[in-house]
């Protein structure tokens, strides 16, 4: 039997896995949720045991725990990192769930369930490729390390100190990523690039204790007129960040970045019609994968005070909270992004109200692979060969830290191998794992491995 | 034995019926407290019987019930209409409670607990007194008729209707209230004008769903930025509100009211100290009590949308919101106001947001007594006599949509004689009603009815 019948007789056990490991409400960002972070690190470990690789283990970090484990038994053949990452987004709004985000549930050959998608799908499939290999062949034609952490979804904060501590251990030739996305559930693609990130929250505290605003309203200061205030002076009227020494430091967009971006087919009505929004966000112009993929942005991710509840409540509130995202193009550097809009957030903060600001150790710079990588050469093949198509190079506008990581710690590029698509819904209610994506993945992660092993370490040194 | 004498040796009782009355969570705007507003109207008119009027009944409305009950045994004497609510705010935000909201607890010769001061404490009083003089005298000086309601904290939306439709029931020479409040804990006052309200909300919606921040950042639009920049247009610089006809119809503000006014003691540092707030809100150029009183506010009162947990979410959400209310001063027309908000909304929303605006039927006018009515001039001297000292003539910057329905539809002025006072947090977390006031109250009601019965209804002719 070769591993691809392997996994083919073995495809409702392997689906059942992914069942199991949905079920975990393995939610980083949120303490409530400790005791199902655990529960998915010892997942992970019990799973790559069962797969054959006998060293799994939990490890501790300063923050959520990581899981290691490794394959070495093929001298000479290429070594592969294998990261990925068991923690999901909060659930929330729980009520917008058709079924509940940790029930998962098959409709129409999609998996629905908080981190099927991002990325508990795409993580699994090499654990059952290594055991597939090693239950029909008894080896792995490429030696392979796992790197499963817990914190992604925070931006990976503890990992960098992790791997840095474990540089020796995690030695490879490069990083084969179960995390990324297809960016078009049409159209097979390789990411080669990441926006990087900040993240910021702030507090506009007026009086001392809510007030009733008939009795107050006109002589006492209201923090949620004052936080829209503030948060209307963050963009120019065309879009663009209006936070002084937001731009600083970032590298000037070539012409021919732009004319190979306008080169790709992408339709934007048709964007905006899949994502139920009358018109675009961001910088006018700008195309709109450009605005996505080399524009930095500052986003608000939460905006919240006084009474949302049903009915009217006639109150000043005492507070006014906002929560702020970036997303960073090369040049930009995180931290001081982050201290640039503290700075703006101070001087434009009307002098009736206290502002707290908190800028959060989640930071992450823009990473971009080298073009000519030979691991990424032979993902365009494999992808070519599965999904009967050359895949496009596309850019990412979202954030994918570890590409930096293992750049600038190990020194090692990494190639985005993800079975995961755009539009499930990932950190969104309802999120969902195509099971065709499943299928796709392991004949792909198996025959990249195969392709691998006829190729030496030697081909990975620059 | 005196109906004085008799309050005094009853007092334990009277706090006990005060704490049973307190410990009904009759919470009117939001539906899930429904059971609640059963029970305080039930507890009403039950409380109403064991006082000796044995009409006391619930009443239907399209609403909350309304409670009602009279003793009409003083023929020629003065007829009044005893208005007072048994509903009250919601509790939120409840984790701010020292104690919780509806366990009634004493502390420093205070009564803690939601609704005690607005308006349970206050209104519990002439139930207590009708009691009193019929236990020990076996009969009132006055003719007296209770309207109790329970849709205050809700703009009293169906009192209006049930008052016209019950004109002659509830036909009498004035109304005394048992709701409002005195203007400062230190000094005795009797408010005799009050600003109006309209109330509005809105939602902001970009994309038909929560989109992930990073992979939509710049080419989705954001209803938070969105409605942060609208809201941020609805005032000027001054911190006068900027809506095109927000202020239509408007009298003047004379000078001699501008003088009056700053004839009144008002400590405006102090006010900030007592508050808790580092400067003022409102409309450069004026007083706080300027501002307060006979200014125009348009004040948010809730604002929110996205991600407002622990941590963070890198989200776009699909929808933002708004509540606001509005205090409104003679000659303005809530239901205009409501209007010319509505329309500024739709003139500044950006074209990529779906806008949808709430205009419920929370309409009130602002109201005034007239200057030489006696049934004010006589609350000035009971207040006088039980205070020691003359209580001044304020105006309010709340609203009581009582005064302007009584007025209109009755044609009858009304008096507001109320012993909660303004500092007791009945809009917030740990309201509270100072037992002093209640001791106070149960004395001046019963010397206002005493010298009352000693006009006849003559008087009240104009």
């Amino acid at each position: 039997m070769t591993p691809q019948t392997y996994l083919e007789t073995r495809y409702q056990a392997i689906l059942d896995d992914l069942m199991a490991f949905a079920r975990i409400p393995s939610v980083s960002t949120d303490p409530a949720y400790a005791a199902g972070m655990r529960s998915g690190a010892d997942w992970v470990a019990a799973r790559l045991r069962a797969a054959g690789l006998n060293d799994a283990a939990v490890r501790k970090t300063a923050g959520h725990s990581v899981v290691t484990a490794s394959w070495l038994g093929a001298p000479g053949a290429p070594t592969i990192l294998i990261y990925g990452h068991y923690d999901v987004q909060p659930p929330d709004p729980a009520e917008r769930w058709i079924t509940p985000a940790f029930e998962p549930t098959i409709r129409n050959d999609r998996l629905y369930a908080r981190g099927v998608s991002d990325d508990k799908g795409p993580v699994l499939i090499p654990m059952a490729v290594v055991e597939a290999f090693l239950q029909t062949e008894g080896r792995l034609p490429v030696n392979v390390k796992f790197l499963i952490e817990g914190e992604e979804e925070m931006g990976s904060a503890n990992l960098e100190a992790f791997v840095a501590e474990h540089r020796d251990e995690l030695a490879a030739d490069f990083v084969l990523s179960a995390d990324g996305a297809m960016w078009r559930a049409d159209l097979p693609t390789i990411t080669v690039a990441s926006r990087g990130i900040c993240t910021l929250e702030f507090t506009l505290e007026g009086a001392a204790k809510d007030l009733h605003s008939g009795r107050h309203g006109g002589s006492a200061p209201n923090p949620l007129a004052g936080i829209a205030a503030m948060v209307a002076t963050l963009h120019e009227p065309d879009g663009r960040v209006a936070v002084p020494g937001f731009h600083n430091g970032m590298k000037p967009i070539g012409n021919a970045q732009r004319m190979a971006i306008a080169d790709i087919p992408f339709d934007e009505a048709g964007y905006l019609a899949e994502i139920g929004a009358d018109g675009p966000g961001g910088e006018t112009g700008y195309s709109l994968l450009e605005r996505n993929w080399i524009r930095p942005t500052l986003e608000l991710n939460g905006l919240w005070g006084g009474y949302t509840g049903p009915g009217s409540k006639t109150v000043i509130p005492s507070t006014a909270h906002a929560k702020i995202s970036c997303r960073l193009v090369p040049g930009q550097d995180p931290a001081a992004v982050q201290q640039a809009i503290a700075a703006h957030l101070r001087a434009v903060c009307p002098p009736s109200f206290r502002l707290t600001v908190d800028t959060p150790d989640h930071l992450a710079l823009p990473y971009a692979i080298r073009d000519d990588h030979p691991g990424l050469t032979l993902a365009e093949r494999v992808l070519t060969d599965v999904l009967g198509r050359k895949p496009l190079r596309v850019r990412m506008g979202a954030t994918i830290p570890i590409g930096e990581i293992f750049s600038r710690v190990l020194g090692i590029d990494t190639v985005f191998f993800s079975f995961s698509t755009v539009d499930e819904d990932y950190h969104a209610p309802n999120e969902f794992f195509r099971l065709s994506s499943l299928r796709n993945g392991l004949r792909a992660w198996v025959d990249y491995w195969l392709l691998l092993g006829r190729m030496t370490a030697d081909a990975f040194t620059i």
